[in-house]
């Protein structure tokens, strides 16, 4: 099936393109997450998205009216969702496993994009992406966390007063800081020690 | 006793000007963090800050070769010192203490000059500034931690085991993290929480 990429068309679309609007779109927006990783928030334009998208600029404008919105769905889109935390059966990998997802979205690539975007751009621009990390890793881990912890409060193996809301923070608070601090890369090693040393003796119940 | 915070002086200075010199020299210190308090890193000029300090642009440069150089000193110099940890007679005192003491270091005139500084300059610079959080907060109180975990072993409220280089992390982590993704500006209570919450469940002994 021959389609057009053509970028001015205002007409309505044979249902025969629709298909190729969402390939298109999806062209597009990975073009936009393969910019940002070779030159970044400050070398992306919408020319170049486009170019590398092999589409027109007014394609990638009808669809994004500016920079952010496109970089902000391109990252949107690119970020794993946390939809649940499996029952691995104990509190301990439950954590470990919900750790590592953590960790992998954090160092996948939009994860790496996002965090260098806001390194680059304007404060302004930088709190809307902020936004982006808070609504889509922060708030669906501490929710996954607080499950985990619940199930392991219902196990046994978690002590029934460790819903504090500061304690779901503890591992996410661990993964920025060392990552933004000491440069820590958060191998398994990390995150077994992690949860080991530190979350486990948080959350056991005190031994009678 | 005055001493001189002198960057470049290698010539040696008359007496009777030494006390002129330091006197000066914190001046323009002070200068430069008024400066970046009320327009920021990105407003401030040696120019500007030698006005304020009521001297010529020549005596600023000579000392201080650059902004980066300039507003790095004025930080680093008005930023608190972490000499020790007081006893306070209990573990949970000690870190309730120490936090209040790490929480108006982050919050000080110098420590909001500082984030923002980080977030206002370039990449390049913003590492160098990075390089004095780590130098100046995070590494003294994270000794200052351990100095508490330490005594706390000996006084028997903290479990042997806990020496783990990740546990004293969690305090300065939970601290930027929580004002951070939050925006928590670390009230009193938001520490004795911190504490009583996290920190004291993650350290103390197993109840046998």
């Amino acid at each position: 099936m021959v389609t057009t990429r053509s970028s001015a068309a205002a007409r309505p679309r044979p249902v025969s393109l629709r298909r190729r609007g969402a390939v298109l779109e999806r062209a597009i927006l990975d073009a936009a997450l393969e910019q940002l990783s070779t030159v970044g928030w400050n070398g992306l334009t919408m020319e170049g998205v486009a170019a590398r998208a092999q589409t027109g600029k007014a394609a990638v404008y009808r669809r994004w009216p500016s920079k952010e919105d496109l970089v902000a769905e391109a990252l949107q889109t690119g970020l794993p969702t946390f939809d649940e935390a499996a029952d691995h059966g104990s509190v301990r990998e439950d954590l470990y496993r919900l750790g590592l997802r953590m960790r992998d979205a954090m160092y996948s690539k939009p994860g790496l994009a996002l965090r260098s975007v806001i390194h680059e751009c304007d404060a302004v621009t930088a709190e809307r992406f902020h936004g982006l990390i808070l609504k889509g890793v922060i708030e669906p881990s501490t929710r996954l966390m607080r499950e985990v912890v619940r199930r392991g409060i219902q196990r046994g193996d978690v002590r029934p007063d460790a819903t504090d809301a500061m304690v779901v923070d503890v591992g996410p608070a661990m993964m920025m800081y060392r990552s933004k601090m000491c440069g820590s890369e958060w191998t398994d090693a990390d995150m077994a020690e992690m949860v080991d040393r530190v979350m486990i003796p948080l959350l056991r119940p005190p031994t009678g």
